[in-house]
């Protein structure tokens, strides 16, 4: 493992122990064996609220201490990177404080809630790049390996101009009007509902993959079951269970997308298809591992499956041998490598926070759009 | 076969012989081999502009006669049925002419290039029902059994409240600038791009599908390559390569629309998938003989594949054992005994001109749209 | 159309009106429509045993005459193709009579129910070449469009040397022990089972996608089911319900086959791998417009998926635009256009009656081997 | 995590440190936070014969110390469990003598390299469990989801009686002949070639997903390239390339076997299809969230893909939500927590080394079979 800045190895926290909480977790305990080169890490503290639970993640999920307190985390010099997995509407607030204490920060998507806390944590971050200290967001999407392969044939040219993208993001835990009420159904919490939770990542992935920004948006939010059973009663479900945009990129390509929850039988359908003039493809994260490639010179030869786990494929050779696939948790680790390589090469790693910034920009113009009636929206 | 309103097989005239003209020539003489129980028909003229080559053309598919002048059907008794497969800018005119002279009228898609035309066909339509004089117009996509099986999925209520739907038709034919210019890309004799000649199929789709109409519009149009090499130089490309479209139907389902002609590696890809509150379906054309299905009692189950060539699916006891598949053009023979079983039994066939003109009227609906920035119009 | 060698149209004649007897009219009827430089044939009589059911078929399947003796075609000058899709175990009577009477012949597969019969056939076959009468055993899917590919990427050595093909047609119809028994499952009718039924299509592609013989044979039969309900009670099934062989070529490549009636969920599941040293392809006759093709050129990039459809893949000039699939159907009208084109041009149709014998000989030693314990038989 | 016999973490030694070393690592590093429940473990020892490469693996792969000796492992109290992931020649002394020190062992498949070596292993087994001394062969794809429901579906009778399975392995980096020498093409070394490598595999998974063994065997060997370029140059290559076999269970289901390194094209795929009389399922390694799934009662509807990511599937509870694909590699965190349950609930853990011993006799008498002609051999 290479040295870092410090002599020793980096000292990371993690803020949430919960579903991404697990996800992070299991990717600094495992980047040092994939990915030899990157700076070391230890994974000083996990942090949560419920005491017992997060004692208890932090045992299972190799962590050498846990807090109750968030901010014990800025006070610890052991500490050099603290990656933030609360709900959204926390980002701002640990982020902020933990660029302000010198920690380098990843903080998962979305970014935040709202495009003014985003907005300030971009100035944030901007300001701490000044003395080296470095931030993310974490759109683990950009580490799929068949998706970083998109990129490479983009940037290569191997697509010409891009003319038309399709991307859908379709889930179905929220069909059954039976399902309950949680606090991701509510805009004070969550935000928004399918558009931001799934929307930001297909967001994400066009900017990245065309390597360009949205610049103007018209969509429309719907939410098909408008109040659900919690625990204290019915409750008016107040964020979209679906949304839909059209999307115009800076160049002129024109992008679709389509979110939803309540896509019956659809369990994590992420898709993405990419025409140019010269060449597309498509990708499908339920076979995360395969990209479907045309391109002019193959004449008529239709899409061609490419299994992405060649050495010569973007991170493969950290990984299997050709043929041995790589599951979804892999992207973290992935995600962790790169930026523990930006942190100790003196680089900005990304998804900037001003990537992040970006998407929730191109989300709340489709919220605008919507309530006036589907109207065009310049960003 | 089945006796007939005049004692003898139905006198059937074809006018047009290229593309079009091939498939329903086609089907006009195989549908009693298939369909037995069809009143017989008798291949009397095919009409064509072209001396030399409608007069091959009658040869090979099998007419009794040829004509270059259309008219000449309208004096004929001989003839029963009019089957009008010209370039759309001559629907009107024919139609017209052949429900005046108390012929049985097919209109080839879509219904014609304007509302206006489309709608006095509507009302010359109404007027010959009333002396048993049928028309139809030949979406017919409806016959695809995979589409019929989906169909009565959902009239059945197995799929329960129709939500979402997502409408594809992708080809990439003028994907390649080099592509020529031709007379379906000037808006004259075409009248739209992809929107009228792709769009007009995922729209009656939508409208057979769900049993209900569109009520709300916003679209837009889009020409990548906006000048193209003819034969007298280049000329600029005044019809869409490209549309997008949000629909929402009277019942409040929202429907995605993409249709295009230049995207890169797709051949003919209609895509439709239906999500609804109990279940979810999924098609495409290029696997004509399949719907992919998920109802609500199949749990986790995903989807299931459903090879549909069982004789109790929808037009199968016409054709082959299970497992035989069916191609693209039998869809014109069933479309052809459809029609034939309604003159006979005295019905109004269906896709009536009615629904040919509800589909204009929502193509129309999304040039406006387009016209006034993605405006959302109510039809 | 052509010329023929008589200045009229050929008289076509077939014999056996059900499924065989409905897909051979289907060809004749279709076959001046597509392919247009074909001789023109003119479909002259229908033969069967039951004078009504022949009588109403010979009318739908747009016969001029039909007949309850199959020998009349023999004294009919007008009639000079005879088609043979009888029951196998009929075949080389009607054939060799034919021959005899100097009548072109075409017999659907397999060619006959014993060596002794197909050895017979094919001298008859060879005597009649000397004085012009040419003959052809009906394996369809040699038209198959997608396969003719397959055939043409082997002959242009795209492949290197072939080393393994995988075979397999699985079907279904007998999985269920309640399916009742019928002709086709006593051997004094049938012949054999599975094997014969499935496997004789089988062997004869691996035969014409490499361009070689089988020379020697392992193999087994099972019947699952032994005994099976039928009009006149229990009765034991004597044929096989699936077959296993492993073949090997003249050149040394290895082919396993695998064939069956009882395979579960499987309705007409043709299969076909082919590995060489540099490239590969599969083909499943359930998606029979696509090519699934690697070639090593293609690097890592896996199968691409060819949709046989464009106007430079075999037979596709005379059918329809790309993209618009063909069904099982159509290959035999492909098969009629080619073997027309061959007696006009007074060439040797293939497959030859020698092409029918050769699977004959293949199919025997499986059913040897099985009987022997699964011995290695050299052909 | 539960408490162990011992009142501490089990110690753990793993003796390998290439591509299974690694695989293996991985599983015991993260085991205990996916599987709280297993009783926790500790990284004791890694083990190599290259001390610079053993020291750098054990840094990355998390082990707290590492030797050059694997003898080592015998002497430690601390070591509870010994994981041999050495090349095969050497599993039987490694494993021989762990078990004689009362250490609970783990051997990564194929159990041995000959019959001879895993029968004393077996015996050296049977002996140690009398002392509460646990042994296991680590055939990982038993813990693949997809297959484990597909085992519960066999188990459940979900399929009826099973007639037919279908197996095949096939990998495509040996099919160019340039291909360098190694020690895996060498007999004394590897034992055998694709037969043991992948159709060990394969074995075992007829074996544990039908519950029952193989009686009778038939097969083939074949090496396509003879001679392959070593670092002293051309040298032969003595084992196979492919190899071919029908394989008889005990109740009289018959399976097919096909395994290569030269299936130009494919990276890994393991292929299994079982066909029962109600019901049947496919599953491919390449795609291995998947399981395709017909049962009866879903009368004509084909295949069901089933997403193997939900709750209620074995062994999804510990990993993600659904949707969230796994990884080749998970499937060995998931064998480790079933052996530490094993260990520490005192069952024997499964597969035993007598299943890895059934296996071993499966692929010895495909070589005896080879050997004598394809000849049928009991077992």
């Amino acid at each position: 493992m290479s040295a870092t800045p410090h002599g020793r190895p980096l000292g990371v926290a993690v803020v949430g122990y919960s579903f991404m909480g697990k996800a992070h977790s299991n990717a600094w305990r495992n980047v040092g064996a994939f990915y030899p080169s990157a700076p070391a890490v230890r994974q000083e503290l996990l942090v949560g609220r419920d005491e017992q639970a997060v004692q208890e993640a932090a045992g299972r999920y190799g962590w050498a201490g846990w807090s109750t307190d968030w901010r014990s985390v800025l006070e610890r010099d052991d500490i050099d990177v603290v990656d933030v997995c609360t709900p959204g509407h926390l980002h701002a607030e640990v982020a902020l404080a933990a660029l302000e204490a010198g920690k380098h920060v990843v903080v998962e998507k979305p970014l935040a809630n709202t495009v003014d806390e985003a907005e300030q944590m971009v100035k944030a971050a901007q300001a701490a790049e000044a003395s080296g200290v470095r931030s993310m967001v974490g759109f683990n999407y950009r580490r799929v390996p068949a998706l970083a392969l998109a990129r490479r044939l983009v940037d290569e040219g191997r697509l010409g101009t891009v003319r038309e993208v399709r991307l859908s993001y379709l889930q179905d835990w929220l069909a059954d009007p039976a399902a309950p009420m949680t606090w991701r159904l509510r805009k004070e919490t969550a935000g928004s509902g399918a558009l931001g939770d799934l929307g930001s990542h297909a967001v994400d992935l066009l900017h990245h993959l065309l390597g360009e920004r949205v610049a103007q948006v018209s969509g429309e939010l719907r939410t098909f079951v408008p109040q659900r059973e919690g625990p204290s009663g019915r409750e008016p479900v107040t964020v979209d269970d679906a949304a839909w945009a059209r999307l115009r990129t800076t160049s002129g390509a024109v992008a679709s997308l389509e979110v939803s929850r309540v896509a019956t039988g659809r369990k994590n359908g992420l898709q993405v298809e990419v025409y140019g003039s010269g060449g597309a493809f498509r990708f499908d994260l339920e076979q995360l591992n395969e990209l479907w490639v045309h391109t002019a010179e193959d004449g008529v030869g239709g899409f061609t499956r490419v299994l992405v786990t060649e050495p010569e494929h973007p991170y493969l050779e950290a990984w299997w041998p050709p043929g041995h696939i790589l599951g979804w948790d892999h992207t973290f680790t992935s995600q962790a490598a790169d930026f523990l390589a930006a942190v100790s090469e003196g680089r900005s790693p990304r998804p900037s926070f001003e990537d992040g910034l970006a998407v929730q920009r191109v989300l709340a113009a489709v919220e605008e759009s919507d309530r006036r009636g589907g109207a065009t929206i310049d960003l």
